[in-house]
């Protein structure tokens, strides 16, 4: 079944990384416009890969906008999203001690699994594991969210996700949960460096009973005021920041 | 003008702060079903402060959820979202020598403003300016996207924030502009102690030249992967993040 990425970033994204199968471009306006800045980019690797190219105007386009979607002129028809087998993300550790891995625990709002994952692109994750039910997979509006960041990461869906973190644990992978519950240690006095799989909950009810009492440790963000809460998305992002931090000792290889 | 708030934090955390005038309250479904958590809690305080309530099943709330919003079954119509004077803001400095101001560069997403206010507010924001034009007002969707902490954060409207930048810095408030241009100092070699206002650019463009010039110094998140930038909310929960840290130097009064 094909797929249509939708948006700038997510299409040039998903041509760069090239993991996909591409069938068609779709670009709105006139073919005598000639595109510019990104979609100029666009249009030069749909031409070199000979994927043929579509000129629209409203039709596809006033659909997605109908549908809250912001196309910003180009649409991607493409395969499926190339999963990754759980074996092949644990296979990284052979050749990267300190491995990072993102677990996510039923994340249900799809743009907020997009900015974690952009953020996870960001910040040197390795590999994410997400269940298969009650959680949102890697759909277009979610390769839009990510800025494209999904293109890169290998991730693998699982059945079990408690499962996984016991796995993960034989391998010798903390596994560190980011729960709010009494006995979670402070973000800025936990170790995070080493191998280690950070399991972010669901956006409402947190992570769930049984993998919480599977992690090694949880952790939690300080914080001050009257809504005693972060979204999701953000949360994990600052941990993961703080993974990250962790694994650069002598300082940043690149600002950006 | 009135306005119509949707979804349970928003509502709840609107009447908790209590800094508007509340006209109704409809509540979804039938006047004979028991409410329960905090849609319980929400009744109890309209009818503690003798706010009309109604029942009602499809009807407004089929028109929000086809609106692409999510009311969790309440609706509380309210009075127009109360901004605060720049004076008052900047009269807070005078009872908290090291406050802690966040200003936003033309954020234009609703989502995105929410997610970051709702940080702001955990994080010890003390105020928040906004320009008046191109710019996401707080609107219910932004409440909505902020889990209610815009109820709470004190947030003016300015004409030109870059005068509100110098303002600021003639009343010796540190401005920070998060950017990723050269000459940035790396977030974690930042000092983010003292009074400070972050600045936050757009989403797509980052901050204006002007404001870029009219700040003391930039900071950058160091990062790595692909698509090297952040989504705007989670690049500024990181730094205020690090300037609540930088605050609380004997640790954390709360963990949550």
């Amino acid at each position: 079944m094909s797929e249509l990425l939708v948006g700038r970033h997510a299409v040039l994204e998903a041509l760069r990384a090239g993991r996909r199968h591409f069938y068609r471009l779709w670009l709105e306006g006139d073919a005598d416009a000639a595109p510019k800045g990104s979609v100029a980019e666009i249009v030069q690797m749909v031409e070199a890969r000979k994927i043929p190219l579509r000129h629209v105007v409203g039709g596809i386009f006033d659909r997605l906008r109908n549908a809250q979607l912001n196309p910003q002129g180009v649409a991607l028809e493409t395969g499926p999203y190339p999963y990754t087998d759980l074996d092949d993300l644990l296979a990284i550790q052979a050749r990267k001690p300190d491995v990072l891995f993102l677990l996510l625990d039923h994340l249900e709002d799809p743009r907020n699994l997009g900015t974690l994952f952009r953020s996870g692109e960001a910040f040197g994750v390795d590999g994410v594991v997400l269940p298969e039910r009650r959680a949102a997979g890697i759909t277009p509006a979610v390769s839009n969210s990510s800025a494209g960041a999904v293109e890169y990461l290998p991730i693998a869906q699982v059945k079990n996700l408690n499962r996984t973190i016991e796995l993960l644990k034989k391998s010798n992978i903390w596994t560190v949960g980011l729960d709010v519950a009494p006995g979670s240690i402070c973000l800025s006095e936990a170790n995070l460096s080493g191998p280690l799989a950070l399991v972010v909950g669901n956006e409402s009810k947190g992570l769930s009973r049984l993998a919480r009492q599977k992690c090694d440790f949880c952790v939690t963000i300080p914080m001050t005021g009257s809504v005693d809460s972060l979204n999701a998305a953000i949360a994990g992002s600052i941990v993961l920041y703080h993974a990250f931090l962790a694994r650069i000792p002598t300082g940043p290889t690149r600002a950006s």
